[in-house]
């Protein structure tokens, strides 16, 4: 099954035939040199082979697997419905969080699951959380494997088996309702092959989150994703019509209504219940024509809080890109030192515009800040979209630069992640934290963030850098998207990690923000839950949880309260470099 | 407390010196009278006195009244906390469904709420909730009690006290937030005093239901509800920034946030949950500047297809007014004979009109529908969007009859429930039920819903009609709003409604729509709860009901299974002519 598309290295992001290529980059390595000091070129700290990883013991449950083999292979072949091998185990043992890079990279794997299921149809998923009810067994959803927040590994150790299942099977699009802008797909759909083929029917679905390549639709509901073009085609739960969801209490099924008034909105139980709940099987959302013309370009603002300033202009004029991303200095020092190797030309080019920026503008190039927009539609609203927006940029002390900057964002759009096991490779840990906020609190938690995650790096006394960007922007207001790394001191990196990224989630929570806008709760923010939501706010989560799971079958000890920070890794109990999960 | 602003009159719709002037629409008693054949001008049907309903006993819990009384007035008067006059328990008993003022009329009251209860603040709703769960007594939240779906009375009978929760002292503005565009406002506030509020300060929240006069801010949240500039504004769902709720399990809080990825969406169990968790006690919705210039026009399209096109393809290109209203021929018909007295040479200028339609563009009277289409937005943007919409109007053949149809429309918006009254007068019942499908499915389930409804008048042997309009549209579709009445023979008019009611939802069911688009489930549409949201949908739903209210102290009965067409008012058991509510 490890052929399947949207298949990731295991000790890694991506594709195994790909590695970040360094030398495509020319001003990179000196960039990040005069930051982490690295010191060398090469490898400090490659992952481990796979034959020196030793995996927990399988927890068989027979009586579980041979009743899903005879139930589930009547008209397939048996191969491949459950497996159970090392590969296989290993590969859907983790997400792509820094914390699961960096113990898989070491051999420190703590939990995997004890069989990988791979259904073809609702009804097999049925049958699947009927048997794991049946025989006690968990059931984890797995769609592309990449997110960020640790969400497809139990919350805490367990005795029982855990069947991962791996939904990649099921990604046929079901109906397309040209006329109604709808189309039904399974749940398993990756992103590339969802958008393929709904272009053939001259359709988007407009969902474009940095995880694409590798994530499912099913996977972008349970977690409430957001892809860079949620200015214009709303966030995953905007997009949601219907669906189905499989659970122990039955299959929940929605109806294919735009809007109802039929009490409380089932489909946003299921949107963002992370696997807590059932296995969602198949969604209905709403796709969009194609767009005649699409473009991206650059925009330099002379400071952080103009660009901002743009952004909220925008809203309020009802004019808004489809992709509006704004950096700030350190995030734009960092997209400019990322360009690519250019020809002689664009690269002399390049100069002169620098210095017309420095010497005729007077910008003043530390505080400048990169803000990427995009626009599509037909010729005319493409150009009255592109129009309006500049002039409010324009406004705002912009200077536009052009397409160049929108096509290497939109070129380089799905690298980064590449780049952050690069940097792993020479133990420098880097990661991202986000959350939203209000727009009058917008520049306030852009500065105190920045400060706490930077004083967070300052007392770990190592070389690191903190960068932002605003992006998502809403009518009360926008997502702010921290990135930050730090050259790693030893063994001790995951805590030292781990110290700063709860500086950052204080922060967010200190200052009204929430613990994520588009990363899902996982057990990466499960410790900030209850303040978040608050407490009757996850006494109401709990009670969803007995009604539709009662005996806790679905992804174990997620979405609930109690998971302390000494469990997330930073107690006193805890000062061991892993999180300590395995069998107990 | 009966002089809080918004109090209606207890037989009927609105303000107690308001009558519907049948004079002030000269054309409208020849076009009514042609349909429903009254015998005369005259009232057949009156209501009663007030002296000669009884009430069912009062079921006291003095316990809790006393307890309630020595916690809440402490630093109050107590005159007011909790009443029992008949007059407030009458006033407290019944919505305005066509059911509630059937029977009221009559005097047919086999349930009133025990006590009425007016908390001040969060905190005391906290107190009403806390010893509500002590003394074993139900709670049911009052807002403008505009309901026409039976959301304020039990499901059932029940032995327990009951004390309806009027909110309407809670109407504050907590805070406006001007930079973000987010205000926070207690849930009693009524839709005329939220929008002076705002207005005040150059904002408006662009909410405005038919029950708008006499409506909270609660209770719109509570039942999903939807305003006429939905199409530009959202649903009152898609306005809520964060909230509170006081439930038995304690304070439901969320974050002021735009968007979050922080697990199942907290504000969405709250929303619609009719009363059924707890008592919704504050709400930040989002707010926009007031526009510079507005207006609504009418529109005459050659039938209702094209209209529909026309609808459909604002949407998909995004020109979307912020007001759209298409009427069937039936209600085309209705609305023209509904106008009010005009000066001759408007009159005149209306014959002319009439003539051109007919002569020159070849309109065909009888199938012509009206669209009522409504602009906002600053000096630019207004005629803009206006230019770009009245192009595609004019595509699917529309003729543009001016302002004046548009601003009897606004001036007459909130008038309709005044003429049910008069209708009631004179034994003609009429109603609404109203639902949302796809594009695809909108003029099918049109046509389908149509037929069903006119063939239930028909099947009574009474004379009828049956009209519609389309309205609330989103990318994916739309919202059916249909319009009926027929002459009642004497008492057994409430089952013949019924049985017209049951064969309109019936068919929005059976042909994939919804049981209401924003109406509310209530005790109305409660039979077809399950059918919509599927059984394991319910069973989520009763789940967060065991979880936050497991002694069942709020709203009973409410969003629960089981409720059958029986004890709806349909089944053998119940050949009579009143629903059973009452002491058991």
């Amino acid at each position: 099954m490890s052929n399947l598309p949207g298949t990731m290295k295991w000790w890694g992001w991506g594709d195994e035939s790909i590695e970040f290529d360094i030398d495509a980059h020319p001003s990179l390595w000196l960039y990040l040199s005069s930051i982490f000091q690295f010191p060398g070129t090469g490898k400090t700290t490659p992952p481990v082979d796979l034959e020196s990883i030793v995996l927990q013991a399988q927890r068989p449950n027979p009586d579980f697997a041979n009743e899903v083999l005879s139930q589930l292979t009547v008209d397939k072949p048996s191969r491949g419905i459950l497996c159970d091998s090392k590969l296989e185990r290993l590969a859907h043992a983790f997400g792509k969080s820094l914390r699961d890079l960096w113990r898989v990279r070491r051999g420190i794997v703590p939990y995997a699951p004890d069989y990988v299921a791979y259904p073809a149809s609702h009804e097999q998923v049925c049958v699947l959380v009927e048997l794991a009810v049946k025989h006690g067994v968990h059931l984890i959803p797995f769609g592309g494997g990449s997110n960020i927040a640790g969400c497809i590994e139990p919350a805490r150790p367990t005795n029982r088996s855990v069947v991962s299942v791996d939904m990649r099977l099921m990604n046929r699009l079901l109906s397309l309702d040209a006329e109604s802008g709808v189309a039904r797909f399974e749940a398993g759909a990756m992103g590339p092959h969802l958008e393929s083929e709904l272009n053939r029917a001259g359709f988007t679905l407009g969902h474009f989150p940095d995880s694409f390549r590798f994530s499912t639709l099913g996977g972008w509901v349970a977690t409430r994703s957001a892809g860079m073009q949620s200015d214009r085609y709303g966030k995953i739960e905007d997009m949601v019509v219907s669906l189905r969801m499989a659970t122990p209490a039955g299959t929940i099924e929605t109806r294919s209504v735009p809007k109802a008034s039929n009490g409380i909105d089932v489909n946003h139980l299921c949107i963002g219940s992370e696997g807590t709940l059932g296995i969602i099987t198949e969604i209905q959302v709403q796709v969009h024509r194609q767009p005649e013309r699409k473009e991206t370009y650059g925009y330099l603002f002379p400071d952080f809080a103009s660009g901002a300033q743009a952004m909220f202009a925008c809203q309020r004029a009802h004019c808004i890109p489809v992709l509006t991303r704004l950096n700030d200095p350190a995030k734009t020092a960092l997209s400019f030192a990322y360009r690519s190797r250019q020809p002689y030309l664009q690269h002399q080019a390049g100069r002169l515009v620098k210095l017309y920026l420095q010497k005729v503008r007077r910008m003043d190039l530390p505080t400048a800040c990169l803000m990427i927009a995009g626009f599509e539609g037909d010729r005319e609203s493409f150009r009255r979209d592109r129009r309006r927006a500049e002039a409010i940029f324009r406004k705002c002390g912009a200077v536009a630069l052009g397409a160049s900057p929108g096509r290497a964002f939109q070129k380089g759009k799905y690298d980064f992640p590449y780049l952050r096991d690069f940097m792993l490779d020479r133990d420098v840990l880097a990661d991202v934290s986000e959350t939203s906020t209000v727009w009058s609190n917008l520049l306030p938690l852009y500065e105190s963030s920045r400060r706490a995650i930077q004083s967070a790096i300052d007392a770990e006394g190592t070389p690191g850098l903190v960068g932002c960007h605003i992006s998502h922007s809403y009518h009360a207001g926008a997502s702010l998207y921290f990135t930050f790394g730090f050259a790693a001191k030893g063994g001790d990196g995951l805590r030292q990690y781990l110290r700063i990224k709860k500086s950052a989630e204080d922060t967010f929570l200190e200052n009204g923000a929430t613990l994520s806008h588009h990363h899902a709760v996982g057990y990466e923010h499960l410790p900030w839950l209850e303040r978040d939501i608050s407490p009757a706010g996850l006494t109401a989560i709990e009670a969803l949880k007995s009604g539709l799971d009662p005996l806790g079958v679905m992804n174990p000890g997620k979405l609930a309260r109690g998971f302390s920070f000494e469990e997330w890794g930073l107690g006193k109990e805890s000062e061991r470099a892993s999180r300590a999960i395995g069998s107990d």
